[in-house]
């Protein structure tokens, strides 16, 4: 059966989600007090696909590293990526995520406040448990990947009241609040992993386009998913009136009363859940779900070329297939 | 005039003060996005009493430390110390700080709940500037700080709701919400001052119980402290119905119509300003404020009976002095 290679990727993948999860569930279930750490493990119980883990796993292991100890810095990544969604949800008011209650609607702000905070917190502790002679430059990179993320989260909400949002400052926008974090979990991976300088910044590379095609897959599975596998309100995105990739296209080649509709959904912060067929339909009418494939292609091709420094062919077959999974999925 | 030791650690302080200041000022003046880091510069630009880069850098210096580089550690601990002081702002309902207003009073809550984190991430970019061969333990004690300055907050915040809460209860809240900062800053000065094990926990113990001791002194200030001076609401603990050392010293020692008084502010959870005199009349008769004063001198003497390991007694006249400073502040 291992004979395929997908068949043999998709084994390493659940083998290694398996064994973040069980380990994440471990961490935050002996903490206490429960007020905090119990608000903290709903988040990461509501499970997730654990990518960012997984980035951290295969760039040590594409840097030579073998039988490095990796785990905690694995989970680590996930901590940070579960805080910035916390404190994300709050900001964006979204009542789901991952098909349940977000947490301060299933608690209450204070408690996810809080609870935010501590996830970012657990994840240093743990990123240290993995780094030895270099911790310095583990953790610089792991915090670089922090400092983008609170910026990219902060043009993100000024983009919410500023008029003229370019598809580059949408660009700029996501390369810091989505992109930066997969940067650095390949980045530390490689550290970790004992990669050489040209190693680090190929996988660097990677983890930094595969981000950008990441967020725009993300936005298009927005208003594209099935709401059943998805998890989320479908055309959450529209609703909260933001500016993603295929709203800023669709308003760049707009003519007329199709301007006009995008327009009064600016002027009005959003709209709501009724018309969300309307603006599908839009969408399509005017390519632009075509057009954020292409952006898709155009960055993961990008996130491959990085990698072409990379000696084993087999290492680069497992990050293509890891692209070609981003790109088709549903969720 | 430097024969003075007192006008000597004086000087010493005023000068570290205005080296933070400047370089606290410089570091996020610099920095874009301007939604981000202007909030961030308001409240650390509202100045501070900066005592926690002074419990680094005297550390450092009673562990041996000569020209160490300990500038950024030192603004480290100020930005982790604002990026708590912004959160709990928001989960306490506070409207001012320090004579101004709140960040979320100031801003709005997203603009708060972001600038505290990021407040945090440029703690740990600075604090790793400082950092060479000991990254990993500098980082470990940094963060152990952390984690326990939110478990302490998770601790105050259940407080809240909880019936039972003895004064013994109340110390392990604050040796995670105050005094596990203060030991933490005393700790990575003596690691960044080359100390060894002895002296690393003489500091450290000296930094947990005047982290104790600062504490009660801060609940004795909410009451006696005048409002010029003081920066925030007079009675803003009582306003809020927390369960201060006086508090539930009160609580413990007081009888029927006193004791009534009690039970009904905390029915109500707080009460109103204008009956804040009765309040400070009840602490007076009771004696609780003498009791606070007591606990605050047992706590004192222990921080400094924890330095009797150090060598120099300049050292030690040098913690002395600041333990009595913060003993008699008024704000």
């Amino acid at each position: 059966m291992k004979n395929n290679p997908v068949e043999k990727f998709i084994s390493i993948y659940e083998k290694e989600r398996i064994k973040v999860d069980k380990k994440l569930s471990k961490i935050l279930s002996r903490k206490k007090p429960a007020s905090l750490y119990e608000p903290a493990s709903f988040i990461i119980e509501s499970k997730g696909k654990r990518l960012r883990p997984l980035l951290v796993i295969l760039s040590a292991k594409a840097a030579g590293g073998k039988n490095v100890n990796l785990k905690n810095a694995a989970v680590a990544v996930e901590l940070l990526h579960n805080f910035t969604l916390v404190h994300d949800d709050i900001m964006d008011n979204a009542d789901k995520r991952r098909g349940k209650p977000t947490l301060h609607k299933k608690y209450d702000l204070n408690t996810a406040i809080l609870a935010g905070d501590v996830l970012l917190a657990v994840a240093y502790e743990y990123l240290l448990k993995d780094c030895n002679g270099n911790a310095k430059q583990v953790l610089a990179s792991f915090t670089k990947g922090l400092v983008d993320v609170c910026e990219g989260q902060s043009l993100d909400k000024e983009f919410e009241t500023t008029d003229n949002v370019s598809i580059n400052d949408y660009i700029r926008m996501i390369e810091k609040k989505t992109a930066a974090m997969a940067k650095m979990c390949c980045e530390i991976g490689a550290l970790l992993g004992g990669g050489r300088k040209k190693e680090i910044s190929a996988l660097a590379g990677f983890g930094k386009y595969i981000g950008i095609a990441f967020q725009i897959q993300d936005d298009l599975l927005d208003i594209m998913a099935l709401e059943s596998e998805f998890g989320k309100v479908i055309g959450g995105d529209l609703i909260e009136g933001k500016k993603t990739f295929l709203f800023l296209k669709a308003l760049e080649k707009s003519e007329g009363q199709d301007k006009e509709m995008l327009l009064y959904l600016l002027k009005n912060k959003g709209t709501t859940e009724d018309r969300i067929p309307n603006f599908k339909n839009l969408y399509e009418r005017l390519g632009v779900i075509e057009d954020a494939k292409m952006e898709i292609v155009k960055y993961t091709t990008r996130a491959l070329s990085s990698l072409k420094t990379l000696k084993k062919a087999e290492d680069r077959a497992m990050f293509r297939w890891l692209a070609d999974s981003l790109i088709n999925r549903t969720k």
